[in-house]
């Protein structure tokens, strides 16, 4: 039961998804499709990578995960299958793949080259149906991935600054808006690991700040300015029951600092 | 084949609920999983017991339907297990299964406690992911609902009153507003069974008001207010070709009278 | 596999979808059953007309494509299931596969009339759930057309002009607005064959203009208004990095002219 998820820009309940559904169903009908978000915001490449890594951990090994953020659709870039820690990713070489690839050994990357596997006649603009699409299809029927073209590198990069830690302060940022409006940071569980979690822990996000890590939503107060270990492993903000990033006007990339006294 | 349905108030196209689905189809990749809705309005567990209450009796016996409308996600809430009119739920005991629970015997409830038919770690703030979603998919494998946890009763109550039934006039309120914009009540098309549905049948909503009770829309001028009985069997308020919860500013628990003279 | 589309005006994420879904696996549990969307503005017979001509032809040969843009239900409109280009299409006779049907023969038509096939109690308002889910769920399992109903002709028509085309020149119109906010109008590919594309070619749309015809969007700096062949095989206007038909305020029906000195 080969599973193929899809990550577009697309926005939610777009027909453009639905055709790349048709596209993939021609080659094999038996492939199981999840839609893993198409609201990454339009030409967003770095938030489409924050999410293909938070999300795609979660499904099988042998899943095959389709990104679709491709702002140089029709121009020179490459579009890659990487495999990666038991999954096989197909995507443009934009630094789609950068943070996913941090996950472990990029076991194999090659360049979709060989029009084969691709629909016909290709649209200039819509390399997800008419490449990435069919070649997910056939991935998922077993073909040999270097079957698609010639081993490359990865060349699209974004960089992914890791949080400067010291003996009483950790500087991140927020790396992503969830759908709920929390503010995801790039410090994670393990960073905090051995230090206190109450009172004594003041997190600053902006101009904001809130006192002690919890467990969970629930045991603050509606409205209250939480800081708490999310599902993500990672050090999330919150309003209890609101939407803080709306709230709080604050947006990916904002200095989010642990301090302790 | 089994049918596992997802409601969750992630919203619409949620990263969260792919998750859900890979941690699904990590344990059964032939689970066949359907999204009821995600757009339950946060934390509304009212609403999301209506929801399903209306559509998870569409679905054939066996179906396993995960509701995750949780503002105590992280506390001391149990999440249960229940067998209802054939099919099983799983939820937390917060009153979500509370209108469906009415519909039939509930056959069997049990308390989701046992850790080894969970995700691990489990995240405190994510319990579809992590414990529901993995529970909904041994089920879907075929385990028996008291190798989840000990027998328990539901707990979560949410009121739902009954309309007040009288010679001449019958008393409800707005239950629910659905992806029209049309007002469905708790009039059932039972309690109107014998009474005139004609012009002498008048149906007040808030300071609104129309004559005769119709059975479809497109008998009616577009910008009508109209009183049906709707695909659930209960009456409904619309405008013909317009949304009526935006147009007349009318709410969920807003009543409703349907009188006679 | 069957593969059974659904496209309707419920809005996405709708749990009426929801339940026509239900109602598909209640009969044939292993429908594959797609979304193609469910963002068509209410009762826009023609927009919904034009989604399934642009992406049913993407599914394969045999799929069953079912549409509920119907603001006529509960009238005495028809229900039609029509064979066209060895794909069977399940909608309301309103002319919402008036613009598939110019796709190739239409093979065969029957008016679905035989209740044997569907849901009961029939909803007068919710003839999706109830006759059209239910009508190709029995198709996905093989029964004959003509168990349906008699043979019957489309009576739903709409008007699709095509464009005037003249030496110098080749008056169109934006059909759809996409999901991106590109307009997509009616000129083909093929109507524009033989012609420079370069900056001779003047395209003009309501009160904007752009010259050339271009490849794809990304060769053009972001902010600019583009003419290029899309997806679909048609002249699309775009604006690289935006949303065309928001930043220009142009619906669908805006006459496009491309010229030539």
């Amino acid at each position: 039961m080969a599973i193929i998820t899809l990550t577009t820009d697309f926005g939610a309940d777009s027909p453009y998804v639905a055709a790349m559904k048709g596209a993939i169903l021609s080659i094999n009908p038996a492939a199981v499709i999840v839609d893993l978000t198409h609201s990454v915001p339009p030409q967003d490449v770095r938030q489409g990578a924050v999410v293909l890594d938070d999300v795609t951990p979660m499904f099988p090994p042998g899943s095959i995960h389709v990104a679709v953020v491709d702002p140089g659709v029709g121009t020179e870039r490459a579009i890659l299958c990487a495999r990666i820690a038991a999954r096989l990713y197909v995507a443009p070489d934009n630094g789609l793949l950068s943070r996913v690839g941090r996950r472990g050994p990029v076991e194999r990357t090659v360049r979709v080259e060989n029009p084969k596997f691709w629909r016909h006649p290709v649209s200039r603009t819509f390399h997800g149906r008419d490449i990435m699409a069919p070649v997910a299809a056939h991935l998922s029927l077993g073909i040999d991935p270097a079957e698609l073209g010639p081993s490359a590198e990865m060349s699209g990069r974004i960089e992914w600054p890791e949080p400067r830690v010291s003996a009483d302060r950790i500087d991140g940022m927020v790396l992503e808006i969830d759908s709920f409006g929390n503010l995801i940071t790039n410090v994670t569980a393990d960073l905090l690991a051995g230090r206190p979690t109450d009172q004594r822990a003041v997190v600053v996000c902006g101009i904001y700040e809130t006192y002690g890590i919890f467990g969970a939503y629930a045991n603050n107060p509606q409205g209250t300015l939480v800081a708490l270990i999310g599902s993500s492993g990672r050090l999330e903000l919150a309003i209890v029951g609101d939407n803080a990033a709306r709230r709080l006007g604050i947006q990916a990339g904002t200095p989010v600092t642990v301090a302790w006294e």
